[in-house]
């Protein structure tokens, strides 16, 4: 950040009263400017035994497979993005479940929310950011090409809550890439 | 927002190839600046039978009383954040416990996310947007003097699953007051 959105002068960074870090303030009009983490939502589609897969047309991880999600809009709820982002990449329509994993990734400042859902139909197919969509059982799941590590693991958890008979909300925190 | 963050020119609406819906583009390099919900997190610091509440001493809401909360920096966990607004509104060290509600507040582009936790000793303060922190047993809550919603409803949920023995992590979604 350079220039203040504003009015348009340069801004600075300085830590301004009352606060313990230097933020982007501007130079002429004093705006300060916060960068915050973003919210990414999504669903785990469930169709009997199966999961809706997206393979990704679209950097970052091009080629691999995700499940349904992507960042949060401006006034929209978690669950409805999660809804919302199941129709655009996977042309799905799912009645949604609990929220299921929330995954801290705090090198890049994104919190990922993921819902188990129902998926109501069989008419999905690949959405604008999708090369391919297609339902896969647990043995078939493609783990070495899933495209992110908050889907892994949700998927992960997943099976394993579904071989136990009960599901348990998550939260996990993920640290840098060793 | 009117002007480009990175290269001070201005921005129009427009949607960009690929995209759904209107954003703020620059008309000079063509950045596409993206609005995003922002996080708050929180705790609910226990003590013995009773809640750790903090008055606010600035707007919105100066002279409600609240749990420490505050917006989520960059680079942190929700977990971390939850820890950090307790030391700065309170004073306050916490061991977190399980994240127990996530309110999610579409009209402001807001969600809030409580821990429960568990208060460390009793040194606790005022911090600096803060002007009064105490101890409340749950007869004792100030419940007309709550600051938002999302805390109230924390709070209730807290009392209501302590009573049954058995706390359950929550989303709820808030609309519109009426
Ligand atoms: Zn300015
Ligand atoms: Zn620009």
């Amino acid at each position: 950040m350079k220039y203040c959105s504003a009015c348009g002068a340069e801004v600075g960074l300085r830590v301004p009263a009352g606060d313990q870090r230097p933020r982007h303030v501007c130079t002429a009009c004093g705006s300060i400017h916060y960068l915050n983490p973003k919210l990414v939502a999504g669903a785990l589609p469930i169709w009997e035994d199966k999961v809706l897969l997206c393979r990704r047309a679209i950097e970052p991880r091009s080629g691999f497979w995700t499940l349904p999600a992507g960042f949060m809009e401006i006034g929209e709820s978690t669950g409805e993005a999660a809804i919302r982002e199941t129709l655009e990449e996977a042309c799905a329509r799912i009645e949604l479940g609990e929220m299921y994993t929330l995954v801290n990734l705090p090198q890049i400042s994104q919190v990922h929310i993921i819902y188990r859902a129902r998926l109501l139909d069989l008419d999905f197919a690949p959405g604008e950011e999708s090369l391919e969509t297609r339902l896969f059982a647990e043995h078939e799941i493609p783990w070495e090409k899933i495209a992110f590590r908050s889907i892994y693991l949700s998927l992960r958890h997943y099976f394993k809550d579904r071989a136990n008979g009960h599901f348990l909300f998550r939260e996990e925190t993920l640290g840098a890439l060793s």
